[in-house]
């Protein structure tokens, strides 16, 4: 295998983390740089400008036109001379295509590669989550079996653009057709009546543990927003909640709900092993409802770093139970890269 | 008294921080770490698996099928014999109720016992804060009184489960009946309009002096997820809002509300020196609604440790504002224990 | 002119920093005491025994019956034997008002001076806002050209008070009406339907560069506990939304939408070199709503600091980018006086 081939070569001298110019890319330079790492920016000409600010956390740009140029040859070929390890995120994703990255794409990348396919796909996301024994909300295989209030979501990392409510058969047709969806990369999902938590965990292969690394509430436009009306007002104006990601709010979990938390973030890595074919390592996030009754309700996973982790640049009240230092998780993978590149280990955290 | 002469006997010694495996534990055995004191888990069976991921937190576990254990001769033999000071925290109470605490629980307690009392009855509690000269809301004697928005609350410390909201006299008298409730410990509080601040406050016997040590907004299932859903489908569905607390989201105060807090605070802390007969000593809570014009009212208080301050592991923006270094409120009481052990003034901040 | 002379005089000796006590006077002491600064509090006698908690923090009090007291020639020229420089914020701009500060406070002012009219004038504010380029509200002349949901809001630093939502030209009148409003002193925005963010900017002049330093989400009363209250609960108590700034709560943004934050406050610091004639120095903040396509609009902008920055006394998840200390604008507004007062530019920081 080449990957392997490439990694042995990496051992050899320093390595870089790479990373795109979005999402929590200045979370994992500013950690890079904490764990003495070389820096790789890969920026698109039109965002450079704002990256120049944060010079002082990158030792060298790639600069872009389009993203789909990453997958260049010459661009790989930079990389892997750079010995740069590829940190996948959210944005990442959505530019490039999961398809993409694990087909086309041959430079080494920390954590899974395989997992961010099952991600982007609705059905097989569900599906891994299920088979991990994790409560899931109840799935409706066509709008006409919708009985209860439900959300439609899209396929994909879009940070929730495109999402919607419905009660009825009528209204999740009428919200398909708006948005033109042809394709079946969409999920009818029970809406779970609770509260929303992000849960960010860590799983460990250099130090053979599960971390959680923080947690973190979802700060979305304009549901977020419209609550601050009056029903009345509501009514009148007649907005249908929307769903985009604009930032998130910190928060922690009642310690014994921890537990639970725990539970599933061990059998979520399990499944992996078990269903993947490659083990979930570094970042994930099981997204989840909360219910009064205390039940854990996971409706999506994201298998790389999320960027909730972004509140928690300088640690997390979690992340300062296992370290005692700041220890963002962006700061987190560059250590778990610097401790398996010392220890010749590369390969049991690359794909 | 017999207290006494065991904590003397402390003094031969080092001392060891115990507490209960839930809460706010991993918070207080992290900041008992950080002040060189041994640490001392009481942990359920059931729990040990997930407790033994912070295995360099905790000397030693005491393991118990169930909690009423804690109360055995020999449980609370060998922790006097480790010299183990206990801090209550509101799953401890929750556990092995105020009751058994003052009566057959004979280990030092850091902190009041006696307000533990106080607070798992909602008549008393209500009356402390009244002494106090504090704020609260209007209190409805019974159901056939209500005449405006109230919210229905139980005794003890469950995490607002079973709390509910009614207007009206019928609708209290079906909350209550649907709960079961034989016994009076409920109260029907008038729904204060505003919004909730959780202020989390250390009286410090070695320091002499009150600190706020932070705040925080409960977050509550399903309460703050049903506002994500449109009035039209709320009415809809039909669903009350419930008050499970699930986690705590941070928050900071405006400056000037801050001067009525401290005086609330010294007057609670005379309070309980008062009627009482215990003052309170350490971390305490008023749990507040501050209205548009910036009164606060408190609506409840806790004699303890709450778990927002599990937001503050690394220090809140206001214990910043006393100490050079990070310093949660766990790390406060295990500085506070250090000192009044190095200077033979245990007897003053134990009961 | 004659405050080039003072600050002239300012650069024989130490400085000292001196602030009003009230809004972020703690976080600008303690910002003050990290880096070494003398510091003068200026306090009304009710609020003394508060403050006297903080005492660590305060080099000098300066005691006062009323605030008008501070633009008392001794009060001024004491202060400036002190070789103190003032930061206003907030609480001191509503106490003085705008126009005595600048035409009556002869005492150095850290920052712009002049835009704190601007400020304090509605018009003049957005009209600040429109010529930087940055997208705003619609703005509605008359109250009988309303025909959507609109805020109407009240000029000067007053914390929100007195806001009001209205969806007609008749309920903005009845609004008016009854807060007795004589003069225009007010603006009727377009309610923007997305989520309120509030962006903390800082302008070095001395390391020529802007920084992000955090961002906040205000905690308004009663608007933000009307929403845990079911709809037909809020229908039948009738109560309308007020916008009492009670507190703040902490919030990161998504990483791409950060490039246009940026953009913006570029060009309002430009914007106030050409304008306002005066080059917006220091710490300000760019009060947001972010829609759900992504879209920033500003409602309004602080020319100061801001009291949200209370809540990163410990730095902020965006202020770890730029330094490796915790760095709170406090403390920020502290090294940049320090640092002008080592190299003798003290006059491009002060007006």
């Amino acid at each position: 295998m080449q990957l392997k081939r490439i990694v042995e070569e990496y051992h050899k001298g320093d390595v870089s983390l790479a990373t795109v110019a979005s999402h929590s890319s200045l979370q994992l330079l500013h950690g890079a740089k904490k764990e003495g790492l070389r820096t790789i920016l890969i920026v698109k000409e039109d965002r450079l400008k704002f990256y120049r600010n944060f010079n002082h956390l990158i030792d060298e740009f790639i600069i872009v036109n389009e993203w789909k140029e990453i997958l260049n040859r010459e661009t790989q070929e930079y990389l892997i001379s750079k010995n740069a390890i590829v940190i996948p995120h959210g944005s990442f994703v959505e530019y490039i295509g999961a398809h993409s990255i694990v087909n086309d794409f041959k430079v080494p990348v920390f954590g899974s590669r395989k997992i961010l396919l099952w991600e982007s796909e609705q059905d097989k996301k569900m599906e891994l989550l299920e088979k991990a024994g994790i409560k899931i909300p109840k799935r409706f295989n066509s709008p006409d079996e919708v009985d209860r209030p439900v959300i439609v979501k899209l396929g994909g990392a879009k940070g929730g653009r495109g999402y919607f409510i419905a009660t009825s058969s009528d209204e999740v047709k009428r919200g398909l057709e708006k948005l033109g969806l042809k394709d079946r990369n969409y999920i009818i999902q029970e809406y779970v009546i609770g509260v929303p938590a992000y849960f960010h965990i860590f799983n460990s292969k250099i130090m053979n543990r599960i971390e959680i690394t923080g947690m973190d509430i979802r700060y979305e436009s304009n549901v977020d927003g419209l609550r601050r009306l009056p029903p009345r007002i509501l009514d009148e104006i007649g907005v249908m909640p929307s769903f985009t990601v604009i930032g998130n709010i910190p928060m922690v979990l009642r310690e014994s709900l921890l537990i639970k938390v725990y539970e599933y973030a061990e059998n979520f890595v399990n499944a992996t092993k078990k269903f993947v074919g490659e083990e979930l390592v570094g970042p994930f996030c099981l997204e989840s409802i909360v219910k009064d009754d205390g039940e854990i309700v996971v409706f999506e996973f994201s298998g790389r770093i999320v960027a909730g982790t972004n509140i928690y640049v300088n640690g997390s009240p979690y992340s300062y139970y296992y370290w005692d230092e700041p220890m963002s998780v962006g700061r987190r993978i560059a250590r778990e890269i610097k401790i398996a590149h010392q220890r010749g280990m590369l390969t049991d955290i690359i794909n």
